[in-house]
């Protein structure tokens, strides 16, 4: 194939003007989904999707689609692209460089007089982030028939506000039925959110799949005693057994040859008071690892963890693993293609797994898909320091574009 | 001297009628300082003062006086009393028995026909828990010449009411100015709010003085970072070290032969999201001992503890200590007093010191003081379902009237 490559320039232009929607002083975006700034984003896409001469499609979730058709009218849709709902102050990166590097790979190809069998779709999911409403991924999950498109709907805001009203208020509730085509393979360029690819000095990550993971809620109930007359042995302290299982799952987590993750991430005190001894004390509990029988026996140990530490304390204590969700492997010939692609494009890669969920989870449930990754500088994402070096988020778009035409392309 | 007992089934008629008086279903009041409940309750105290021909006087910070004057004219004043302010849904025995037993010890001398030499005066000092206004025993605390009076005036509660102007609307600013005149001794009968007592199997505590204490503020700050993709080795994650440095005050207070007490009571996580390394932990930690030299060497090791946490996981650090009291031993000869008391009302008690602090404190700072605790049940208190049996309150009360009485007659 004659090699083409992307518009470096217009698509810098295109990434600085998107990121004027809802920008912070910070040097982050502000612009949560179905918010005013999102409906800005999202105007914008619309129009610059019109301008690429893309055939624009609104489905009844909000998902945006920008389609050239392909030579073959009966082939399979070939689909990738991202997310442009941000976290309250979030970063510049995350999702946008997914959907406008895959606006400059469709008309790096229109630009260059190609065309390919198969059609080609870029498509902007609908509440990825899931700060405003709750569950993330809620596009793509009825894209993919994880959620009811009504369930969806009657998701609320913190002001009572439903995401199928305020998606009707800023005008994209669409008509089209929200579910696949007939799709060929999904992919999606997202930035990596961990430290992998800077550490290791390279532009791309040919993602693999993604971790499992277990969510779980914790509760210690003990008793509320002055902290002066009380002495150490007839404590009942929520708040010591909490650090008792903070220690622990640490300590889980760095068993050698693992790769497993855990944190404490949220924890609620009461009364909260500097002189009371804690009586009750409510947190969570994360792990991840790419091996399920990793997961579940960190599970099980931390169950353990639990019920140790409030016996020591002479707690009550209450459990529940809120979500599980198993690791999810990429299609084989998908993560083959960005491998191909990343070599074409002349640029050094891994291979790698993805600690975060992403839109491609629910995708992969449905069509053969796989990531590619950009590195996050310093692993940060979801805040307004966030940052990608531009000539790697160019190098993914490269990968991308090469990735798309090779399946697009009998 | 002819021995005089309480009239114990007036005082049983009374403590239960003052509690109804905010009393809560579950069994507790709540009369918060300078509320309508407190004001109420006041008012049945000035009522019942006057009733007993107590000469009463209210002072510029609403500390209620009931005077009964003794045979010497120029002696100096036996002054005995607590408070009757409550926690919010407090209990039913703190302060109350010390007030209403101090009302019970006059009358009970009155009733038998005894003068006494001084004059014996019972005091219900203002805001002695802090919990609508800080700092707590403000009332004790201008009187003694610890704060201003218009320091005291200028305390708001959350809803930006201020002491002053919340002391005018219940009616209680005297014209009185807030100052003790010439004092002998002052005592107060309070519930233990440990456990010493009740496990002793014993009725009344002579307090030989006051634990000091040490509250110091801690922030930890690190990097807020994706649960997922976020290596262990690359965390800094302000919650562990917190569990870190939580563990240790519980070491540290473990070690033998020492009284000290450490609570980590308060703590506030940021961003407290369950996918999310917390960035920064601000909590606070309350260390006690009879002992200075304790306090000191604990205060000194919860440092070290923070500085080595902090570098383990790669965080900065604040630590401020906002408060730190002496330990305060109580007047030699008052100590007496309260022994020779028990010893006479034939009840067993042991000597103890106090972890908590009490307005007592603030009056051991201008005259001889000393204190009689009766046992908290499971060292519950500032709760509803705090308890003390009543004849151990009636036995408290025996022992201050016996008290009160010597330090009143040459």
């Amino acid at each position: 194939m004659a090699d083409v490559t992307i518009d470096e320039q217009r698509f810098r232009q295109r990434f600085d003007e998107f990121n004027e929607i809802g920008a912070t002083d910070a040097g982050g975006v502000d612009r949560p989904t179905l918010s005013d700034e999102n409906k800005a984003a999202r105007d914008t896409l619309v129009e610059w999707f019109r301008e690429a001469e893309l055939d624009v499609r609104i489905d009844e979730m909000g998902n945006i689609f920008g389609r050239r058709e392909g030579r073959d009218p009966d082939a399979s849709t070939v689909l990738f692209g991202s997310h442009v709902d941000s976290q309250y102050n979030g970063g510049r990166y995350d999702g946008v460089v997914g959907v406008l590097g895959a606006l400059e790979a469709i008309e790096a190809l229109t630009d260059a007089g190609i065309e390919t069998d198969r059609p080609l779709e870029i498509v902007a999911w609908s509440n990825e982030e899931g700060v405003r409403f709750q569950p993330d991924m809620l596009g793509s999950g009825v894209y993919t028939g994880v959620f009811d498109l009504e369930y969806a709907y009657r998701r609320e805001d913190k002001d009572g506000k439903r995401f199928g009203d305020e998606l009707e208020r800023i005008g994209y509730k669409g008509e089209d039925p929200c579910e696949p085509g007939d799709l060929h393979c999904y992919f999606e360029l997202h930035v990596e959110q961990g430290p992998f690819l800077e550490q290791a000095d390279l532009s791309v990550g040919v993602v693999e799949g993604v971790f499992g993971f277990s969510w779980m809620n914790v509760a210690f109930e003990g008793q509320a005693n002055h902290a002066g007359p009380t002495p150490m042995t007839m404590r009942r302290d929520a708040f010591v057994a909490t650090a008792d299982v903070t220690k622990a799952v640490r300590e889980i987590t760095a068993t050698e040859g693992t790769d497993l993750v855990g944190t404490v991430g949220s924890v609620d005190v009461w009364p909260n008071s500097i002189n009371v001894i804690p009586e009750r004390v409510e947190f969570t509990i994360d792990c991840r690892s790419y091996d399920n029988a990793v997961v579940d026996a960190a599970v099980e140990r931390v169950q353990d963890e639990i019920a140790w530490a409030a016996e020591r304390e002479g707690l009550e204590y209450e459990f529940e693993e809120i979500m599980r969700v198993d690791a999810d492997p990429f299609d084989d010939e998908c993560i083959e293609t960005v491998a191909e692609a990343a070599d074409e494009a002349g640029c050094e890669y891994t291979r790698l797994v993805s600690g975060a969920g992403h839109d491609a989870n629910y995708l992969n449930k449905i069509a053969p898909t796989s990531m590619i990754f950009v590195p996050s500088v310093d692993g940060i994402s979801h805040r307004e320091s966030e940052y990608t070096e531009w000539e790697d988020v160019v190098t993914g778009a490269e990968v991308l574009l090469r990735a798309v035409r090779k399946q697009a392309t009998a």
